[in-house]
């Protein structure tokens, strides 16, 4: 952890692997955005990405091909191409002194991998034996982003979601086919091909990986297995059900959550108003609630319909939105970055 | 009573208020599909509306304004108008003898007017002091007739739901403004006017009619209320989240229930296959589940992701699909004069 300093003026090495992926680019605008001191910021990929021109800072940078050699002197390396190359490549860099912080599943459960929501448990990334941190599942970043303030004080014992997920998380490609595919729903025209396996304009979709041992997608177990993880509580219980909508960006969840100590919708939205990385949109009387479009490109997990829950006394609902591609993903791991060298 | 007969030959007087509607003209075609036994059938609405023309049975049909004479004679009287024109007409129709089924929210929490979803509690429907039957929200129509199996089996304690609702559900002419909103979403226009409130292309809305008292909408209050009618057990419990989606036609709902003794998935999925009006659509290692899409003109609700609740032992999970106009709203209808007239 030598690399880690609160001098202020310290600036740092910064490489980026999956730049030319949606939250690659998202990774190289949030540095930017929240001003995070860089000296350099290597944009790496695959072979085949490699000599591409990517937008950085009102210029440009080039996409050099990963290699081991790319990690040299690097202070933070962020990742976000896919589980294979963070298997790969993560040990490498973290051999190099970087600190990895991984956007991919492939870490996330390793019991020396801290899985960190700054917001939530920024501790436990100061602890990283394999110099490695996982970035959370975009669901279960934001949701966690809004429970955890309510389980610190009255220890959530339950929590029934369902999700309503953007399709920016599958990916640029998908987003392109889910553009084209409006198109065609549009025009009541037959749907193109492309990487979404199914219609999802003017429908609905379930087409994560599946366990079929439990019958659960692997969206749903992550959401089970990695708020025990950051919450440090293995026996909260989770009954997820996700599910993609027809919407580009930012995701919807709907939650009830049963708690160790009955808690009132006033108590919990003074709690929700406090609490960091959060903004609560919630005046029912005046129809104000968010939505998938409120939280584009916003930083912060925004947060509606904070009510007693009719079917649980002394229970909650609520829903959660927020923009997967930034809190879900690039903010969430710079924030982490920020939490660890200029904290 | 007395114009109830089995006698097979037996045509019936129908009539139809609301015509023009959307769920009215689905009652049109229901009526025919199913062959119910017409005698005449009788097209009504506002006076403004009078004079049209509408498809019927390969020919047409000329709306007639609604007057208490139109209901002369009339044994089964299919209301779809809205709920100012129920509680005016309901009881005029009545008095001249005919069933009346109402498709709006005017009469349903009536101590004297059953709620009747055939599959589940026709019995209420045979008493109606004051000759209305009610047909209930399409929301609670799909889920109960997925739930009610299990309930009579295992008796559930309490139901968390989640609705993705299609803008059918809104009239024709949110459907109109929803088409005409994604064209501007598919060519990245600016939203036109129109009924829906807000942007719903590409979006998720929550503009349901609002009771600020308990931070509810009423179609979530819908889902409470007449679901505890419906299956008459005052203690159920229901905490219900509903929510548009950006889909025509065809409600999804995500489902979680709490039992009396526990259930296994495959006990659930035994009992939903046998079930009536229910099609289990569940194939989960090959990625068979039901989606809006599927459902779309059909009078079967579909049934899918039928599986142990993770996040409680015992309990169950599952995913509700139903076309909110067929058996949301005309199929229903139509059931209930077939189980009455025809049974």
């Amino acid at each position: 952890m030598g690399n880690e300093s609160s001098r202020a003026d310290r600036k740092f090495r910064v490489a980026v692997l999956g730049a030319t992926g949606a939250v690659g680019r998202k990774m190289l605008d949030v540095l930017v955005e929240r001003r995070f001191p860089v000296s350099e910021v290597r944009a790496l990929a695959s072979p085949k990405s490699a000599g591409v021109s990517i937008p950085f800072a009102g210029g440009s940078l080039t996409v050099a091909p990963v290699t081991e050699a790319a990690f040299e002197g690097v202070d933070v390396a962020l990742f976000s191409a896919g589980s294979g190359p963070s298997r790969a490549w993560g040990p490498i860099a973290a051999s190099k002194g970087a600190i990895v912080i991984d956007n991919s599943a492939a870490w996330r459960m390793d019991a020396e991998v801290p899985l960190c929501v700054p917001e939530v448990n920024l501790a436990a990334a100061r602890e990283r034996p394999r110099g490695i941190v996982a970035n959370p599942n975009c669901s279960t970043i934001q949701m966690l982003v809004a429970l955890a303030p309510i389980h610190r004080v009255a220890r959530i014992r339950r929590i029934v979601v369902s999700t309503y997920q953007a399709i920016s998380g599958a990916g640029a490609q998908a987003v392109d086919h889910f553009r084209a595919q409006s198109r065609a729903f549009a025009a009541s025209e037959a749907m193109p091909e492309g990487p979404i396996a199914k219609q999802l304009a003017g429908n609905l979709l379930m087409e994560w990986k599946r366990d079929a041992s439990v019958g659960y997608q692997e969206e749903e177990l992550k959401m089970i297995h990695e708020t025990r993880k950051i919450l440090g509580d293995p026996e909260i219980r989770i009954s997820p059900t996700t599910v993609r909508v027809p919407v580009i960006n930012g995701h919807s969840e709907s939650i009830a959550i049963e708690l160790e100590r009955p808690m009132t919708a006033s108590e919990a939205r003074a709690i929700l108003e406090k609490a960091p990385g959060l903004r609560v949109m919630d005046d029912f009387a005046a129809g104000l609630y968010p939505t998938p479009l409120d939280c584009d490109d916003r930083d912060e997990v925004l947060v509606g319909r904070i009510r007693e829950d009719l079917g649980n006394p002394g229970g909650l609902m609520l829903w959660v939105v927020g923009d997967n591609l930034r809190k879900g993903a690039a903010t969430n791991a710079i924030q982490i970055a920020e939490g660890l060298l200029l904290g």
